[in-house]
């Protein structure tokens, strides 16, 4: 099963730091039902841009963001690690931990992540900087899965982030982000992620962009993503490559999913 | 360079039968220019259904065709192998044969596609009947290819159809049919094509399935396709996964299609 992670909650957003700023209940809830209506099984939840507030408004958000939607899963979506055993202590399902990974000033976020029972997302990045390749990717992902095992984390917990970046300045971001994908669960068993619309910053109808990267990242094997599914053209993209790939058995929900559009 | 074939001329569908029965010039100019301005870089034209005067309107076709579209490729789409050596000696252009195959009655055919230059279709069926596997193309396509080197055709001058089947009744085709693009390419070094809508027969939005696994086959290696380029998802998809997978150096394709839009 596709994890759908709904990217939409996040203070880098303008109109969520207003909400956040002027304490917007209706903005929020109203981002977290278009998010659930429309496929979302997690909804993120990012205060970052908050500073010094940025518990106490990630507290708000958890609040909310539970009281709008039933049996909510939630995405902490935090780099500070109080914060983020803060989340943890207090959702109420099982969450998604938006992120580890090998950087070093992340070994305190690696080390509360492995207490929890959380999904956890696991940069492929930080030991030798950012990746580049398809190589440097796995050699990431090898060295991050390491530390995992050593901290008792479940393999089966993890989803490896391949680390979109724009193809706008490097063209060959795309066949690497692809590759990454099905060669890190080819070599590792291990599922994968991505911040989908990275890929398409900064060129013109990103929308399109996006939808057919997210066509081929499917039929790669990709297993979840952060992604906004109220952008219809994703969840449709993500119904119809479930259908040809096998994954919908004769496409009863494909069927089922167009007759509710 | 991805080789875009324009599918709309063709008999089997009514407004076409209908043309061809009343001679209506300006249905076939008009779907002749809307395929050329939105991106065919070839025009099939089938006059099958016209049955004992197919031949005529073959030659109708062209010679409409021809005058509308300057330099335009025709894409000789007949079962008949004296259409398609009539059709050979006509067009001003060089032409892409639709199609061959190991069928035993396409002996004909293979012989006379041998005598022109021309770009040819050869389908990954007939020697075993219609093909179900990834192994079945692979087989069919081996022995396609010896026969064609036996007549002395250029292998350049191949595309390797993989035989689309609709997912609507095998859930299996999807991704028999993309793993069947990139082994074909990968084991014989030729070329493929694939007849696409064929993929979404039967199910609702049948746009939405094209685009999707267009997308995906284009990952794969897709060489060609048997598309509706007036589906504008479609060309958008073609667009996008160039600059996706490199194809279109820093995008200068996509800016400039994206402008023109």
């Amino acid at each position: 099963m596709f994890l759908t992670i709904g990217e939409l909650i996040n203070s880098t957003r303008d109109e969520v730091k207003q909400a956040l700023k002027e304490k917007d209940e209706d903005l929020i809830r109203k981002l977290a039902r278009d998010q659930a209506e429309t496929g979302a099984d997690v909804i993120d939840l990012n205060a970052g841009e908050s500073m010094e507030d940025e518990q106490k408004d990630m507290d708000w958000l958890i609040d909310l963001v539970e009281d709008e939607i039933e049996d909510v899963r939630i995405c902490i979506d935090t780099p500070d690690p109080e914060v983020l055993e803060f989340a943890l202590e207090k959702v109420e399902n099982k969450p998604v931990i938006n992120s580890i990974s090998n950087e070093a000033d992340k070994k305190q976020a690696r080390e509360v992540a492995s207490g929890y029972d959380a999904e956890i997302i696991g940069l492929a990045m930080g030991e030798e900087g950012m990746p580049e390749t398809v190589e440097d990717r796995l050699n990431e992902t090898e060295a991050l899965l390491k530390k995992c095992d050593k901290l008792g984390i479940d393999k089966d917990n993890l989803y490896i982030d391949v680390i979109a970046m724009t193809i706008g300045s490097n063209q060959e971001q795309g066949q690497y982000v692809i590759d990454s994908v099905s060669r890190i669960k080819e070599e590792f068993g291990v599922k994968t992620n991505i911040g989908l619309s990275n890929m398409s910053f900064g060129l013109p109808d990103r929308p399109l962009i996006n939808r057919t990267v997210f066509a081929m990242l499917l039929e790669a094997g990709l297993d979840a993503a952060l992604i906004d599914p109220t952008d219809k053209a994703m969840m449709d993209t993500l119904k119809a490559a479930e259908a040809l790939l096998g994954a919908d058995k004769n496409c009863l929900n494909y069927l089922k999913y167009k007759r509710s559009c």
